[in-house]
Order: structure tokens, then sequence, then C-alpha cells
């Protein structure tokens, strides 16, 4: 099993409620609150974990309302080297009604002091040795640059280990210019570093063609329950899911990223990777959190991913 | 200063949101969300202890989430002796938009483990020596009986320290049964103990003297702007507030009980300790949070607060 660390500038914690009807103005009883320590790459962290992998978790924490991260990183074994930062990490509300709807309130993220984040480079310079890749998940802080961004992967990538990066916007844009090894955008963050829309399967082949002749050497690319979309260095595999009934797509990103790289990082061919990522995915958007590489089925949910080359449409079976 | 204990067995993380104007059914971006450990009881104490009492806080608090509550009780010195219950407090969130309207979503309270009740009464029994009163305040638990709040107030009566009682519904009818020293309904409260409407001051005047004569020594009423009653052995005071701009009324409840616990265990008369409990009161709902001794204005807003004798209408200047 690999060493991996995965950093998370902007964490949140998700506070889940339920409730049968929201009545706006009024006192409402809720069926349940729940308050979970999140962040993409705290859910990615979760996935190589369950995998068997030896986990370091970094990034920007603040300090005032630590508790749930801590529980979380100790529950699942991961290794706590998160910067604190004075105040309290942002939450981040789902209200789910009985309904069906849906309604997020998503907080502002902590605004960072100057020496934390060179706390950060710092410590991420001393935990770089040894590891045979970084993950980089989520938004920035909003006092964070693009560009401060881009400096960290540049660091990463000079001390020759691979970085993976996850996020979109400018963050996006300005991580591309310092050459991650690879990306996991979705449609709408590819189509937002292209600059138009890529509606068809071709449009985002070719978009990730271009990415992997700019440099970046993995392109994985989610479209729901569309599919996956991986470029390598030039050469594309596509995977279509199991249908399976969806409660939550949250995490499912972040699962098909560690999954991904769970197979890199074992030496798995590709079509192998492929299919053991998008079927992990598919598991996890059956229930709320990441995908369980234990479920009972997962076998079958893997045998029901088909994976196809998009240049002859040839299946590996 | 005194000492004095008090019971908050039904906490709540108070998660404060606000935002523009919330869009139902998308994902919604708020301007701040905090976190706060809340509770009647709690509430209370943080106003005792500002007065400068020596206060001890317990009750029954969940041991997932309990941070918020650790760190309230260190900046307020206050004695954390609550007992820890498997589980998370529930949250209880108040969405704020800029138009005025205000949501709650209020949580379900922690089941308890029988022990734990046990191991509360035994906490309780432990704590009492040297406590001149205990305040027990707020909702109980979904599987903690009004009959076995009962059971607590009849244990600490019988050690021979005071105690106020502030609840509601059934937990306040089963808990007037064992006699509490004093208890603070709102006017919705005692008209729920009456059992009939209680609109006219006479007429909560009425039902405050018949608690005195049922063996309740203190009867002090919260009728918001309307003013305060305290009926104390037959004999009553009503209070009229400054007229102030109101942001939030959470904790006003609190802090006239608590007000009024400071004057009677500081040997004051009765209309100074009316005068500034409603003072304080007045204070408290000019802001979020309980009420602050040490306004500028404070001084100026016990002058405005007018008490009187409802069965002479004499005025005490």
């Amino acid at each position: 099993m690999a060493r991996i660390l995965t950093l998370t500038l902007n964490p949140a914690l998700d506070l889940a409620i339920r409730l049968g009807a929201l009545q706006l103005g009024e006192v409402n009883r809720t069926e349940s609150t729940r308050l979970d320590a999140a962040g993409k790459g705290i859910n990615v962290a979760r996935v190589l974990a369950k995998l068997g992998h030896e986990v370091t978790v970094s990034g920007l924490l603040g300090a005032d309302n630590e508790q749930a991260f801590v529980k979380a990183f100790s529950e699942c074994g991961m290794r706590d080297a998160f910067i604190r930062v004075p105040g309290e990490t942002r939450i981040n509300a789902k209200v789910s009604e009985a309904g069906g709807r849906v309604t997020d309130l998503n907080g502002p993220g902590l605004r960072i002091p100057g020496h934390a984040l060179e706390a950060l480079n710092a410590r991420v310079g001393t935990l770089l040795s040894g590891q045979e890749a970084v993950v980089i998940s989520g938004s920035l802080p909003p006092n964070v640059t693009p560009a401060q961004l881009a400096s960290l992967i540049t660091a990463i990538r000079e001390r020759g280990v691979s970085v993976w990066l996850d996020t979109s916007g400018p963050a996006l844009t300005s991580g591309l210019a310092a050459r991650p090894t690879g990306i996991k955008p979705n449609e709408n963050e590819l189509a937002g570093w292209a600059g138009q829309p890529l509606e068809t399967p071709e449009a985002r082949l070719q978009a990730a063609l271009r990415l992997n002749a700019e440099g970046i050497e993995d392109v994985l690319v989610s479209a729901g329950s569309e599919g996956v979309l991986w470029a390598q260095r030039g050469s594309a595999l596509e995977a279509t899911p199991p249908r399976v009934a969806v409660l939550s797509t949250v995490g499912a990103g972040d699962t098909l990223l560690a999954g991904t790289l769970h197979g890199l990082l074992s030496g798995w061919p590709r079509e192998r990777t492929l299919r053991f990522a998008t079927a992990l995915a598919a598991e996890s958007v059956r229930h709320v959190g990441v995908g369980d590489p234990k479920a009972a089925d997962f076998d079958s949910l893997q045998t029901q991913t088909l994976v196809r080359n998009p240049s002859n449409g040839e299946m590996h079976g």
C-alpha cells in the first residue's frame, strides 16, 4: 500500500438537517441533525484509508470547532497534519425535506492569516518525504490566491512527487499552469477551462487530450451518470457506470479520484483501474458518504461497468 | 457572592446563519455561520458568572460535539460538571434573512441512556454541598420523564437547597408537584398551567398568587414588553421595562431569572431586585446573547424601569 498526502485548504463542517416540510418564518421541528467533518481532500482520504493506504491529511482548519474533524481522522486512521487557524471552520447546512427538496446554505470560508499559509507550505515540505502522491482538493479560502495554490503545486512537483488537483474556476486555471500530474474536473469545470460548452463526449475528449498535450499527464473527467473519461498522455478510455438509485452525489467525484489513484499506485492496468474507480463512485451515490469497496455487491457493480476505447469503440471486458 | 448550580438536561448548539434571501431548493451562499453553546441553564449561568457568582453547570451533554460547550464554560469561568452522553447534542439552526424573516430549525433532543440520568442524580448529590441555589432550566430529553424531573427537584429540596425551575408543558406541571422554591413561566406557560388563557395582568396575578398558595414561594412571570410580575409568598410586584429596540429575545427570560436570583442571594430589597432583573432583561434583547450588567447605560435602563405594587398601584422610585 502507498503513502498519500491529501490537502484541503478550505474544509467545511457539513450539517445535515432532515425534516418533513420547511415553513419559512416559523419554528420547525427537525427529524435529525448531524454534523460531519467534510471537505473534498478529506473525502478522498477516507476512501484511500478504506482501501488500506497510509494517509496523511493536511490543510487549514479552524481551531475553534475542530472536534468533528479530529474524531473523523482518528476513526479513519488518518494522520492529522492540519495547520490550525484561529476561528471556526465554515458550516455548510443541507436541509432535506421529505418531499425531496434540498436547500443548501453554504458558509463563507475562514479567512487565513498569512503566517498560516506559510506554516502549511513548510509542513507540506516536511511531509513530502516518502509520499507517493499528493491530492489537493476543493476550493480556496477567501484570501488565498490561485497564484499561491500554483506555487504550492510547483514546490511539490519540484520534489518529484506527483500531484492531483481537483478544484474549479480561477484556482483550476492557475493550478494548471503549475502542471499538476493529474486533474479531475467535472464536465462543467472542464468547459470552464475550455471557455466554451462541451456538450458531447467527443468535445470533452478533445479538451482532455488538449490538456494532455499541455503537460497534464492524467485528465479524469466525471460527467455523472453519463460516465467517466480518462485521458492519459494522449490516450483515452471511457467508462459507463451501472444504473443505481441515486441518494446523494456528494463525495462521488472524490471517490472516483481516490479509486483511480488506488489503481495507479497499485500498478493495475488502466482498464481495471477505471472500472474499479467508476464502480466505486457509483456505489457512493446510493448512500450518504464516500464509496465503500466492501459493499456486498461491489463485484457485481464492477462487472456492470462498461469500459471502452473511444477512438475505436473497442470494449474491455 | 454565592455558589449556584444550574442544570440543563437538554442543551443545544445554536447555529446562527445569516444570508440575503433564502432560495428554497437552491444552493445559497451565506454571509456568516456561527455555532454557539446554548441551553437555558447555561444562559442563566452566563449571567450569574458575569455578576461574579461561583457557578457550576451540569446536566446531560453529547460527548461527540462538546467542544463549543467546553470552550464557553472555560471562557466564562464556569465549573463544568456535565455528564457526558454518547452521541451528539442537538443543533438548533436559526436562519435570519436580510429582510427580517427568521426561520428556526430545531433538532430533536439526544436520547439519554438510563445510567446517564442515574449518574446525573448522583453528581447533583455530590455537588449540592455549599450551593445556595439550584436552577433547572429548559426542556427534557425525549426519554426523560416529567416524573424523573420531579424526583430530582424533590431530592434537592430534601437537602434544604432552594430550586428554581424554568420549563414548560408536562415538565412544568409535574415539576410543580415537587414544590420548587421558585418558577419563571412566561405568560403562555402560566396559562398552560392554569388551563385557560390569562390575557389580562389581573388574571396573571391571580394565577401567580394561587401558585404561591400551593407552596411555590416565588413566581416570576415574564410577559415580554408588557413587563414582569413577581408574586412572592402572596405579595406581588410588577415591573415595566424601558422601551428598547428589540434585536433578539433569546436569553431574555434566562437573564430575568438570573438577575432576580442575584438580588435574592445578595439580600437586596424586592423592589431593587425586580428593577435590576427587569432592566437587565431589557438590556439583553438589544443584542444577541444574555444581558450585560456592564452595559454603559445600564444605570439609565434601571432608572427607566417602573416598579409598582399591583394591589395599590403604589410606585417604587
